[in-house]
C-alpha cells in the first residue's frame, strides 16, 4: 500500500475507514466519486452506513446528502440506502435499494443533466459541500492525486469541499497514471473562456488532480475491485436494433452527410450499445473516434482492432477480463484513451463543436418524437437522465433506441403520449427499435407520427397506435399535435391497473 | 433608391417584385429573412402570393416550403398563408392566419430551437434550399451587403441557397451600417473551432454579409416599414411578476451568487419582459449587459440611461418611436448595440460561457417544473419554442414567467401535468407568476411541487392543485413524481370541453 501514498503530509492522515467515517456529521453534504460503477469509494461509505445504523438504533437521526458523478455500486448507494442514511441524492443512480426508496417517496432524488452538476455546485445552487469523499489510484510525493478509474466530478468535489477524505485503492491499476486529462481552465461566468479542445484525443489539462493538503482530513487505504460488469453478448433484439442503425449510418455516408470515419461517437451502456459497437467492427469501419462517458470492454476490443482510433470518456468501467486485457497492454491503451472530468466529457460546447453522434437508450417514445428516459408510468424513476440530454441536444445526430416492447410484450415502448418527457420533440432526430428506424429530421409532428407507427411500433401495438392517431387527427382540439387528452395516458394507466398496456 | 445599390453587377439585376417572384417555382424551399417582425422581405412574398392565388384559381398547385429566422409579419407569413401557399414552415411563427392553418392540420410546421436551424440547413437535414429571399439595407460597391434590422439566418441562407433574391429596403436606417457583426468562422464538424466571443459586446466578425454575385438572380427595391410593435406599458400583473423576479435577483446578489452588474440578460419579448426591464431601471442597476435575441424600445431607454452598457441581439424590432429615437442618436447606439446571426446570438457554447440569465414567458408549468411554451391543451400550437430552450438549458439561471391564470381565470397556468413539454424538469430553475416566485434549484420533484403550489398558483386553483398532489402522493404508482394518470390531463380536457379548467 505504502507505495501508493508518497506525500508524507497525506500519509500522516492514514486512518481506518471507521475513523474517517466518524468525521462525517449528520446533515452534511458529502460529494463522492464514482461514475457507472467505477472509481467510487469502497470503504468509508460502508463504515458510514454502520455508524448510521448505530445512531438509528439509538433513536438518533443520521442522514446525509450524497452527490456523486453518476451511478456507483452496492458498497456506496446500496449500503447507504439500506441504512436509510440519505436524505438527498443526485445525480444518476441505478441501485435497486436506493431506487425503491426514491419510489416509495422516502428519499429525495434530483435528476439532473450530468454536465450541470459541477457548475451548479460552483454556483452554490446545492449549498455548501462539507465533505468530499474521493477514491484515487495514488498520491504522488508532491501531493497531486492519480485519479482512479473514473474522474466524474472529482475535480469539483476536491475544489469545493471544506474537508476531503481520500480512499487510495491499490486494486486500481497503477498504469492508470498518465491516462487522465484534468482541465483546470474552467471558471465562473463572466470569467469563462473557450475550452481549447478540438478533437476527441486532444489533451488540454494535466494527468493529476489537485487538492489542498490542508483540507485532507483522512486518507484510507483500500484494495477492492470496482463493480464488475461482465460483458454480455448482445441478444437478437439488440442486434436487430444495431443493424437498423448501421444501415442508417451507411445511408448517411452515401448521402454525403457523414464521412468514412463518421463523427465522434457517444454511446450509452448496455446490450444495445454493445451490439452497435460490435456492428461497427463487423461493418469494416476504421479509425473512428469516441467522445463519450463510459469505456467498457467492447471499446477495448475496437481499439485493439483499429476500429476505434481513440476513446475519450470520464469512466473506465471494465469487467475482470477487461481489466486483465488493459493491464496486459497498458502502453497501447494509454495512448488511445483519455479520461476527463464529466463537465468536459459532457460539455455542450464540446459536444456541439465535435458534432457527436449521440446514441442512447430510452424507456419509451411517443408518436411525436418525445422521449422518456427515466420514468415508468410517469411517476416511478428508473435510473435518471444521465448525460443523454447533454448529447442529444448538442450532438450532430441524436438517436434513441429501445426494443419495441418490454415485459414480454405487456409494455409498448411506443405510446400515444409519453408519461414523462426527458427529451422533447425539439431534440430527438432518430428512433430505433428492432422493427425499424424512424428518421424524424425535418418532419412535422404528424409526419413523425406516421413514420413512428410504420417503422418502430411492434405489430401487436401498431393498429392501436394507428387507431389513436387517426381518431386524434379527426377529434383533437388542435391538429398540429393531435391528441385525445382522455386517452393520451390510458395505456400507462392500464399498465398500472392490469400489468399490461394491452386492452 | 439608387444610392443603396452600389454594385453595378447587382444593380443590373434590379427588377419588379412580380418578376422576382416569377423565379420561384412550386415546391421550392425558400429561405427568407425576418426575425420578430424585423428585416423580413416586404414585396416579393406578396407578389409570390398573388402568383399562387392565380395558379390555384387555374387549378394548379403552387406551394413552397418556407424557412425564416423567426416570426415575420402579415406581408410574409400572412399573405402566403392566406394564399395557402406554404406546405411547410419553420421555425417560430406568430401569424394568426398561419397559426390557424397549422392547427387545422393543413400546413406542416416544424418547431425547432432557433440555434439549430442554421446548422441543420448546413447539415442537409432540410434538403436543398433553392431560393434565399433576403432583405438588406444596402449593397456596397464591392457587392457586400449591409444587413437589415435583423440578421437571423441570413448568412446561412445566402451561403446555402442555389439562387438569391435581395430586397433592398430604403426605409431601413442607413445608419444600420456598422452595427452588425457577422461571424464567418463557423464550419461543419469535425472542422469546428471555438467561437472567440468572451463578452456580450465582443465583435468577432465583419459588419457585412457576403454573397456570391453570380447567385443573385434578382434585386428588388422596396421602401416599407417593419412590422411596427408599439410599446405597451406593462400592466399590473406584469409589474407584480417583475417585482418578484427583481426581489429574487437582489436576493441572489446578497447571497453572493450574482454581482452588481448581474450576468448577461436574455429577455423574451412582451409585456412581462418590458416590466422586468423597467424594474431593472428603477432598481438602480447600472452597466448591465444583454446577450439576447431581440432589442425592443425598452432596451434603447436602458442604454440611454446607462442601465445597460451594451446589448447584443439578432433582431432590432422597434416601434416608430423607437426608430425615431435610434435615428436621432445613431452614433450613441451604434457603439452599444451589436446585431449577430442567430446561430451566434443563441449558440449553446456562448450562452453557457457568458452565463446568461434567461428570462422567458411560458404558457403553463406543472407541479414538477416542466414547462409548456408552445401548445394549448397539448395539441394547438401558439407560436413556437423560439430560443427559449437555447437559453434555458445553457444559461446561468433559467426563469419562466406567466400570469397565474389566463382567459379571465378560466385557465390556470399551473397544472398537475403540462399537456406538452418544451422545457423539462431538468432545465427549469425558477417559476414566477404574479402570486410569487418558486426557486426550484436543488429540489426534488415533490419539494418543487410544494413550492409551486404555495408560491405560484392562483388562490382559486391552489386548493385544487394541493388536492391533486396530496392524492397523488398517496395513490401514485411511483412516489418520485407522483401522478394520477387518469386525472393528470383532466384540467385541459375540461377546458376543451367547457371552456374552463374550473370543475
Amino acid at each position: 500500500m505504502s507505495d501508493r501514498i508518497l506525500d508524507p503530509r497525506l500519509r500522516a492522515r492514514l486512518m481506518s475507514a471507521a475513523d474517517a467515517a466518524a468525521l462525517i456529521r449528520p446533515g452534511d453534504t458529502v460529494a463522492m466519486s464514482g461514475f457507472t460503477g467505477a472509481g467510487y469509494p469502497k470503504a468509508v461509505p460502508q463504515a458510514l452506513a454502520a455508524r448510521m445504523q448505530q445512531a438509528h438504533a439509538a433513536g438518533q437521526a443520521f442522514r446525509v446528502q450524497v452527490l456523486t458523478g453518476a451511478s456507483t455500486a452496492p458498497e456506496l448507494d446500496g449500503v447507504l440506502a439500506h441504512a436509510r442514511g440519505m436524505e438527498l441524492r443526485l445525480p444518476y443512480q441505478s441501485d435497486p435499494t436506493l431506487r425503491a426508496q426514491i419510489n416509495a417517496g422516502t428519499l429525495d432524488y434530483i435528476d439532473i443533466h450530468l454536465s450541470h452538476v459541477a457548475q451548479y455546485t460552483w454556483f452554490g445552487f446545492f449549498g455548501p459541500v462539507e465533505v468530499a469523499l474521493v477514491e484515487v489510484a495514488g498520491i504522488r510525493a508532491d501531493g497531486r492525486l492519480v485519479p482512479s478509474s473514473s474522474v466524474g466530478n472529482n475535480k469539483t468535489w476536491l475544489d469545493q469541499a471544506e474537508q476531503v477524505i481520500l480512499e487510495v485503492n491499490a486494486w486500481q491499476p497503477a498504469a492508470l497514471e498518465g491516462m487522465h486529462d484534468i482541465y483546470y481552465g474552467t471558471a465562473l461566468p463572466p470569467q469563462r473562456k473557450p475550452i481549447p479542445l478540438l478533437a476527441a484525443d486532444d489533451r488540454i489539462g494535466e494527468p493529476y488532480l489537485r487538492v489542498d493538503p490542508a483540507k485532507v482530513v483522512a486518507v484510507v487505504a483500500t484494495d477492492a475491485p470496482d463493480r464488475n460488469s461482465p460483458f454480455a453478448a448482445p441478444d437478437a433484439t439488440s442486434q436487430r436494433i444495431a443493424g437498423h442503425l448501421l444501415e442508417f449510418l451507411a445511408h448517411e455516408r452515401r448521402r454525403g452527410r457523414l464521412g468514412d470515419t463518421l463523427l465522434p461517437l457517444q454511446s450509452g451502456v448496455g446490450n444495445i450499445a454493445n451490439a452497435v459497437l460490435a456492428g461497427l467492427a463487423e461493418g469494416g469501419y476504421r479509425d473512428l473516434t469516441a467522445f463519450t462517458e463510459v469505456i467498457q470492454d467492447g471499446m477495448l476490443r475496437l481499439l485493439r482492432e483499429g476500429v476505434l482510433r481513440v476513446a475519450s470518456a470520464t469512466s473506465f468501467s471494465l469487467s475482470p477480463d477487461g481489466i486483465a486485457e488493459f493491464n496486459a497492454n497498458v502502453d497501447f491503451y494509454r495512448q488511445r484513451i483519455v479520461l476527463r472530468p464529466q463537465e468536459i466529457s459532457n460539455h455542450p460546447e464540446l459536444i456541439r463543436r465535435l458534432g457527436c453522434i449521440a446514441m442512447n437508450g430510452m424507456l419509451e417514445a411517443d408518436l411525436y418524437g418525445n422521449v422518456n428516459s427515466t420514468h415508468v408510468a410517469g411517476s416511478r424513476i428508473m435510473n435518471g437522465i444521465g448525460g443523454s440530454g447533454d448529447f442529444a441536444r448538442n450532438g450532430y445526430l441524436s438517436v434513441f433506441m429501445s426494443a419495441s416492447t418490454a415485459k414480454g410484450g405487456a409494455i409498448s415502448s411506443l405510446v400515444p403520449m409519453v408519461s414523462h418527457v426527458d427529451h422533447t420533440e425539439h431534440d430527438v432526430m432518430v428512433l430505433v427499435t428492432e422493427q425499424g428506424l424512424a428518421d424524424l429530421r425535418g418532419l412535422s409532428p404528424k409526419q413523425r407520427a406516421r413514420l413512428v407507427i410504420e417503422r418502430c411500433a411492434h405489430p401487436d401495438y401498431r393498429p392501436l397506435l394507428q387507431d389513436y392517431f387517426d381518431r386524434a387527427c379527426r377529434e383533437s382540439y388542435g391538429k398540429h399535435t393531435p391528441h385525445l387528452l382522455r386517452e393520451a395516458l390510458s395505456w400507462h394507466q392500464r399498465f398500472v391497473e392490469t400489468g399490461s398496456m394491452r386492452p
